[in-house]
């Protein structure tokens, strides 16, 4: 392993490092938003790092992409519309249209570099890219769940980097209650929030902002995600009304493959740990 | 924060590091065994490295200690006489010792040296071991359950370092041979087998052992750990005969407190992921 070298993240909110053995560096881009590095790993297949930050590798990226997608499409009833806010690299996308009742995806990431560099390294990931129920917009996020056709949308899923930078207006009120609007009655917002160990507060801080915007339940469930701080991840639910019970039925008969996701794991992800329920309330 | 610095452990058979950020190292010895080395962290509290790798932080050791020990203890019917190998940074034996019906606990690891620097900068992790149930002996764990009465134990917990150096010899036939001799007709094994991701030939292989030995039956639980390398960890559970339904009504109305273990995140890790069963075809 002579021609190895290390890159590590160092992730300051949590003062811990995940970092991976690097055989070269594949690609480069500065858009007009943030840096892209793709780099070939030893054992993980491709890693993209935005602005320094892990983003997916090859190897692991499933845990995340099918912890935001399929939990939330078996608890709604019958999910046909579904907007996906940031998720350039398409990955969230391909598992939402695995769903035979979907009957459009909308993905509007901001970075159009971000699907580039995902087209040319990770592109099992855009294998979906040209599903005729595919709408692929590189566009401001925020703008357009403001602009969204009221009482229009069963799931927003909110796939974004974290809460600094191009980020950081998709996890307060102002954007919630634009996803409350777009929402139909019985709609679904899922959003990424991060590490259940080290950012408690940040989930809590999360579901409080859209309480505010009207969402009156919520639901945190944890995942492993190795390249993500303490390996240890989550996505939040949140509904205007009603509950979390899934549709086991469908998701134990579903047709198509999951690495990670199925309804036992599903509902043992409902399980909350003591220490989560208690700082959550849940 | 100019006067830290960032620990990193390179994990070889991963291509993945995790790291630090430290203040300064508290403490350092050279066992007869191995290098033991103390850091004091910005946000994990101490840290404890053996040979450069990642043994235990403040913050988080309370999955791995918490996994080990209440799902195998409210699996068996009775668990009065539990055996620890390895364990020496104590936490184990104190969540044994919470079970009110054990009223005898070993701890064997064969090097008191761990056991030391435990009780000096892990002190809440030794608050049983002056328990009058508990008896921690210096020794080579091997030998100790070679040695054990047949018929004569209801849990054996390996909670050992990774299977090279001190640790080898915990993870063949020959060992599990012993345990299998020295547990009673209802006991069960149980013992820490690395990342589910990354290390799932070692779990087969390690399950293959053990049914070598005469083990019938196998559970494997996942959990987030953290401080180990992909920060998903697990354990492995093996009994004579018999499954694994726990006794779920004494482990809902356990009358002590834990952070991470409950009946439902006990029952919630037993739904193993698709591509983690069908690895080890449970």
């Amino acid at each position: 392993m002579s021609d190895t070298t290390w890159k590590y993240e160092n992730f300051d909110p949590a003062g811990s490092a995940i970092g991976y053995r690097i055989t070269r560096k594949l690609d480069e881009v500065q858009s007009e938003f943030q840096k892209i590095e793709i780099f070939e790993t030893t054992d993980w297949g491709n890693l993209m790092l935005i602005d320094g930050a892990v983003m997916l590798t090859t190897r692991d990226n499933f845990f995340y992409h099918e912890m935001m997608s399929h939990p939330a499409l078996f608890t709604h009833p019958d999910p046909r519309n579904v907007v996906i806010i940031g998720g350039g690299d398409c990955g969230t996308l391909r598992e939402v249209l695995k769903h035979p009742g979907v009957g459009r995806a909308v993905q509007c990431d901001i970075d159009e570099q971000v699907t580039r560099m995902a087209e040319k390294w990770f592109p099992e990931l855009c294998d979906s890219n040209h599903d005729a129920r595919a709408q692929l917009l590189f566009d401001d996020g925020i703008a357009y769940m403001a602009n969204c056709a009221a009482d229009s949308v069963d799931i927003v899923i909110v796939d974004s980097t974290d809460p600094v930078g191009p980020a950081e207006g998709l996890f307060n009120r102002a954007f919630y209650e634009s996803c409350f609007r777009a929402l139909k009655a019985d709609g679904i917002l899922v959003q990424q929030s991060e590490s259940p160990l080290v950012l408690l507060d940040l989930i809590r801080a999360m579901r409080g902002e859209m309480r505010k915007a009207g969402f009156s339940s919520f639901q945190t469930l944890p995942f492993p995600q190795p390249c993500y701080p303490t390996g240890w991840w989550s996505c939040t639910l949140a509904r205007k009304a009603g509950g979390f019970d899934f549709r086991a039925g469908d998701a134990r008969a579903k047709a198509f493959d999951s690495k990670y996701y199925s309804a036992d794991v599903h509902a043992g992800a409902m399980a909350l740990p003591p220490f989560v329920a208690a700082a959550l309330d849940a």
